[in-house]
């Protein structure tokens, strides 16, 4: 597997493109468009909020019923969630004008929308943009960047990554963009992230390696506890690599689902560490689980903690609140078997062994939490599986920006 | 019922007593004893944290095996948690030293700790506390009050409370104080509250009141979603008040039930309202709802939500935030079915109507926001039932307090 640089673009046969539909933000894009030269495979995975944002009941529809997609229209600034059957008349006329525009079926066109909930979107302003999007939408790894900026809100930082596999002597690419910094506790998957691969694979497989790799990426993070209206993962496979197709799960199958994991815990890794107002990026290592669930749901539990988000803040080594955030997680473990380490680029230390702190120095403690990014390791000494999740710090920015997001 | 000026030294025969006893604090009261002449019955909930402090281990063992309680003596600075075998060999000492000096059992000796997690007690000086305590414990009111601000940590206020209700022709009384302002998210119950009564009741029947009150009380509030190791609430009662004995589920035991739940309820709001750094008590009320344990589930999933309780901190009426949280709780709704209003001293407006935005003037929302105690009221329409949670604003002072607590 060999990490190369770009993200949507990359695999072949993959457009894509950005403007300013003017939807909410002045003077940036708003608008983005991912678009294949052929149809797609098409898998998705979708917040299991209750309250589900026009576009992603939209997008289920498709990916349910649709035998392909080739396009996906996202825009930024406003969510289209709680909007009603107009909102959902909305997704329809959206995806009836790229229809329409690049001569394939409303039934090949995905959507995703992304910020202030309770509006109605400026369709439009959205019809527009969609005109101009098709018109400049290009393979240049620019454009796919430049896709990946339209769809940031709160983010401060574009995120697209791209891998090349080889299968059977065939390259097949992966590229990825997503968006995401606040209302992130995914729940099925987050805010919203976009893959694309010219892999040639069977459509149940695609929806299935998707399915396990969402379970340990962006189901792993969290930057507020809040699971989003809105969240969507959507893999687009087109086919144009050439590779055998993949029908079983086979060898090729299982390359692809490493390349894939390795894409989407790259993209969920950069919306942990991009949480609102974050400062560094926390991730939390359970080792020594009993099952792979058990270590999930702690490690989870101590990256959701406010109280030990807040000392990372203030590279406060509080190893009281992680041990006290294993404590509630719900999973059953012995606390006075616990053994918390602290680990960073400037370098690792024990804190605690069988629950009980160690005489360790708080200088030292403090300095390896002052990096941008920090680990916790908890081992529970129960067996041999572990898990691994990603939040960040809770600090003044983010409720700066939280406070007053709306206006 | 009537309420009373008064706290832990309003029923008869109970006193109390505060020491500076300098285990982590300097020029203040860190020690509070709270004492009965004569033994009493004592009932207790605690939290259900796995890592559970040593006191709160010490104290379930006595509520469960101990015939009778006689005195409570409790510390703030640090919370003897995760401290292993010598934190439960110092709730030992600390028993003994209050035993020894009250002429009482050791299991008549009811302990609690709230702090710093990890550190260990300074025994010497607690013993050296409790001499003192013991010299001045009365029945003044003002002794409670002190007592009250003795065990606060990051509190701003204390919280202390007492009703009176007339059963049978005799003045039954019942009094409180509790302390808690972060780590609040009580699963059993919260940081420490220590009610005192003077009603005759069996042991029995008050455990169950108080098991049927902490659920609707205390269980239903969040600071920050942190459910702490220490989690008490201690219910002790010496019969001093001479009410016929309550011995089954009679008139006296519901008129016994409503006040005490008037008292944690008072209790448990005082506690969200002075959640660390909060500006306003939030209270999320769901009404129309099919079971109580579903309005439960809905009504703290909106008052636990970060975004929306950086929303009430803003004054902005963020009603998206509060679907959205309605929408992952768990429970089962249908998000178009809707109605949402706001509620203050400032007056009470409809925001949303079956799950669609109204028309509303968000200047007037701004006013309902902008007061000291703030109501969201959610209709979903499915049935009779309905509960209350309580939470406060997330601000700018909770990162302060919480980046930087241990120094």
């Amino acid at each position: 597997m060999k990490k190369i640089k770009g993200g949507v673009t990359s695999p072949k046969g993959f457009k894509a493109a950005a403007t300013a539909g003017g939807i909410k933000y002045q003077n940036r894009d708003d608008m983005a468009l991912i678009a294949s030269d052929v149809p797609c495979k098409v898998a998705g995975t979708f917040t299991k909020n209750i309250v589900k944002a026009a576009p992603v009941k939209w997008c289920q529809e498709i990916v349910k019923n649709s035998e392909n997609a080739q396009a996906v229209v996202v825009n930024s600034g406003i969510a289209n969630a709680c909007t009603g059957t107009q909102g959902y008349a909305y997704c329809q006329e959206t995806a009836g004008e790229v229809a329409k525009v690049l001569n394939i079926s409303q039934n090949a066109v995905l959507i995703g929308s992304t910020g202030v909930i309770g509006k109605q979107l400026p369709i439009d302003k959205i019809k527009v943009g969609i005109q101009n999007l098709c018109k400049i939408k290009s393979d240049l790894l620019e454009s796919g960047t430049k896709a990946a900026k339209a769809i940031m809100t709160t983010d401060t930082a574009e995120k697209e990554l791209a891998v090349e596999i080889e299968l059977d002597g065939v390259t097949v690419t992966i590229g990825g963009m997503c968006k995401g910094s606040g209302m992130i506790h995914p729940d099925m998957c987050t805010m919203l992230s976009f893959v694309t691969s010219d892999v040639a694979i069977s459509k149940d497989l695609l929806q299935k390696a998707l399915s396990v790799v969402v379970d340990d990426t962006y189901n792993m993070i969290s930057v507020d506890g809040d699971t989003s209206t809105n969240d969507t993962v959507l893999l687009m496979a087109n086919g144009m690599a050439g590779n055998t197709l993949i029908k079983e799960e086979n060898d090729d199958y299982h390359k692809f689902i490493e390349a894939l994991k390795e894409i989407n815990t790259c993209l969920a890794k950069k919306i942990a560490g991009d949480g609102e107002g974050a400062t560094a990026l926390f991730e939390a290592k359970v080792i020594g689980a009993e099952s792979k669930e058990q270590a999930k749901i702690i490690s989870k539990s101590i990256i959701t903690s406010s109280l030990t988000k807040a000392a990372i803040f203030g590279h406060d080594a509080n190893w009281g609140r992680i041990l006290c955030a294993m404590g509630y997680s719900g999973a059953i473990f012995d606390p006075e078997k616990v053994d918390l380490f602290f680990e960073s680029v400037a370098g690792k230390m024990q804190i605690i062994k069988d629950g009980v702190a160690l005489d360790y120095s708080e200088a030292e403690a403090t300095k390896i939490l002052s990096q941008e990014a920090v680990t916790a390791i908890a081992d529970i000494k129960m067996g041999g599986e572990s898990a691994t999740a990603w939040g960040c710090d809770l600090t003044y920015d983010y409720i700066k920006i939280n406070a007053d997001y709306r206006s």
